[in-house]
């Protein structure tokens, strides 16, 4: 099959709410909840300030919300910034078998449409499912080999951001081509990015790429038809094409939603191992900083590849190395927001303990696990294992955990009565009939 | 030297206006020139009416100029659909080495720049040679070589837009770096759109893209500083790079925008020699269409691998079939904006002559050349060589020609009085006190 873009099309254009598994319909409420909470927590950080005094000049109506802000503008940039507060804080979703944050360009871009025109809470749900579906298709390793440069959930972004509108603004099969065509030649994102502000700038540009290709498309501005595996398209541009018809096959059986899972520490996904298993270490055995005179960890390869940055300067940065993280979790005995401010940053006994840390690969570990042998000063030596780090999809947060994590990060910006309005209407997104309430109230800014 | 980014940051922040050659002065203005006329000459075309309208409920306040169709939104969709109107029609500018079109995304950019903010003619002029300059040098053989799925305008056009708009704004070193950072991370164009309107759609996102990463920077929105030569960063990602110093080599010694050339034909430009051949052996011998019983046309492999489309069924893709264009300068002997219309694609004497046409390539040729041998029913053979094509660097169009262009395209959407007016302007350039003036009168809408 050569048609791999217009056979998706057709998929996407002729899937309906019924079609969804029980459990991809719990984990889409799953994963909105984290993402508005992850958005509630990153709103008044410094890169959504700088962003917004960037763009804010040029933006249109007030059309949706700028999470926790109070603030209203045209979708498109609505859409822009609250990427960005749901990124900064490293504290999103991230998928059991790929690591990429697949919630984030497409909720933002469904959430600011729905506050635009009427959209119910089932059709924004079923909306979530299909843009998060076609995001974790595409990176299917079956159906290429992507190259390490490029950041992945912005190179598949703009196909999650552009099908979730896409499906709410009713495209048939050929505009659905076309806004899938339109999304890959927006395709970019690289990993240079990482530990500066533009790692979160690389999902919202996504969110953005992806709504404009959605009302290109309705418009009927066209594109190619074989945007994903033209001889010139997406897949030949970004890796190694394997086999593109890989992006359809089994359609509906199950959906990649289901296997999303959502952090329990605000830093990289491949750190969370590393720091559980130093957590245990620390109380299972009472153990101090002082005491110790080495740390040996032993992480999945893609951890030290993401996260190797062993003198971190700043809060992005630090959110980038197990190193920081591995020496927080003994230090504090926890990893939360505040591990990354400037004074935790900078504390004498993180940084000493920084130094004692030696991290190497192994092939045979899977992601979610670690070990760490700790060499004591009075010569003793502990050492632990983690199987599945906190949060994997082995481990998950359960409903109640995430509930804990959203009052954690909403609180600062929205009253707790607008919270618990907020948690219950989420939990019941398939029998809300306004889907855009989640957003007006997310807006805060009148506490 | 591996801190490319940061030296280049360092060139463009420190550039002065009086560096400039009066080459590259007296270019920039046939840049922009050519560049505004075929903006005036596409602005109606049905690709910037669905690109409109796709846009027009999210755009912000009217900062600057639709040019032509009497319309203000604010500069970022400004400048993306100006882009468009400049792309539709394929007769922009190309640089004599590097097939692609350097001027549209900087002068876009720089032109709706100049409505919003205080700018002088020559600080404009200047700022198109440095976006044009950053391209060229970016798309130079010797830093890497570029796999072929990449639309290099599109690819190096973000740079060009935030180098242009940053020097407005007055980027400071590490601002221009974290601004060719955010362009870096934005760079994308696939070639899989030629033949619809996502091939214009292209260069028109990088421009904003490019104006989104100059306001970013200027914001304080960090980036990293290695965003070129990183070894995730824009060399890697679209190529192989070989000697990335090599994009600040021989700095301020000449300028690449005194290679930029301007089409004769509203087509794909490697398909001009080809039109130029056949053009002189229909005027040379009085050819007419019936006479003919074969033609066989040799030319630069490029030619062939961007232009080869035999059956081209709409505007868009007959602009980049060096079959049609070929058959309507036999047909008609010339190749205007007509000869791509519904009644030119389909016209039998056309589509009958181009099944005559063999197409062959030699590696020998340049770009600009083309050789073509006709053999008439009578038995008899002609041929004709063309060694630079007319609009090539070797034959450039002339000062006066460019003006007739612009008359021609300008015509239907600005009064005589206002293109005399522009094109007085434009010529005088560097004495221009307020460079928005240019797009306000070529904003039409008032004849």
């Amino acid at each position: 099959m050569t048609d791999v873009t217009r056979h998706l099309a057709s998929l996407l254009a002729n899937s309906s709410i019924a079609d969804l598994t029980s459990n991809s319909r719990h984990e889409a409420k799953r994963s909105l909840l984290n993402w508005v909470a992850c958005a509630l927590g990153g709103c008044n950080n410094g890169a959504v300030n700088a962003a917004l005094s960037a763009v804010r000049e040029f933006a249109g109506p007030p059309q949706a919300a700028v999470l926790g802000r109070g603030i209203r503008l045209d979708i498109m940039h609505a859409a822009f910034l609250n990427v960005i507060s749901s990124n900064i804080l490293d504290f999103n979703d991230t998928h059991a078998h790929i690591v990429f944050h697949p919630a984030e360009p497409v909720a933002s871009a469904v959430l600011a449409f729905a506050e635009y025109r009427p959209v119910t809470g089932a059709e924004l749900l079923h909306a979530l499912v299909l843009g998060v579906e076609i995001e974790c298709r595409l990176l299917n390793p079956a159906v290429a080999d992507y190259r390490f440069v490029w950041s992945p959930t912005t190179t598949v972004g703009a196909f999650g951001a552009a099908v979730g509108v896409g499906r709410l603004l009713g495209l048939n099969e050929q505009q659905m081509a076309w806004a899938l065509g339109i999304a890959a030649t927006q395709a970019c994102g690289l990993r240079d990015t990482g530990g500066t502000m533009s790692k979160s700038f690389n999902p919202a540009h996504a969110a953005r790429c992806g709504l404009s290709a959605a009302f290109l498309a309705a418009s009927g501005f066209t594109a190619s038809e074989t945007g994903i595996e033209g001889s010139r398209g997406f897949l030949q541009a970004f890796g190694t094409p394997k086999d593109p018809t890989a992006v359809v096959e089994g359609w509906g059986e199950s959906f990649q939603i289901e296997l999303n899972t959502y952090k329990a520490f605000p830093c990289g996904a491949v750190t969370h191992a590393a720091i559980d298993v130093c957590q245990q270490l620390r109380s299972h055995h009472g153990l101090r900083p002082e005491q110790v005179d080495s740390i040996s960890l032993k992480v999945h390869p893609l951890a030290l590849a993401l996260t190797g940055k062993t003198s971190p300067a700043s809060e992005l940065e630090a959110k980038l190395s197990v190193y920081h993280t591995a020496a927080c979790a003994i230090v504090y005995g926890t990893v939360g927001v505040k591990q990354f401010s400037s004074e935790c940053i900078h504390d004498a006994r993180v940084l000493a303990l920084r130094e004692k840390i030696s991290v190497t690969v192994d092939d045979r570990f899977t992601r979610d696990e670690a070990h760490a042998v700790i060499t004591l000063r009075n010569g003793k030596t502990l050492q632990e294992h983690v199987q599945h780090a906190l949060g994997s999809v082995h481990r998950p947060l359960s409903d109640r955990d995430l509930e804990i994590k959203f009052r954690d990060l909403a609180e600062p910006v929205l009253s707790s009565a607008a919270i618990d309005e907020l948690i219950a209407m989420l939990w019941s997104l398939e029998s809300l009939g306004d889907a855009g309430s989640i957003s007006r109230i997310a807006a805060g800014g009148v506490r």
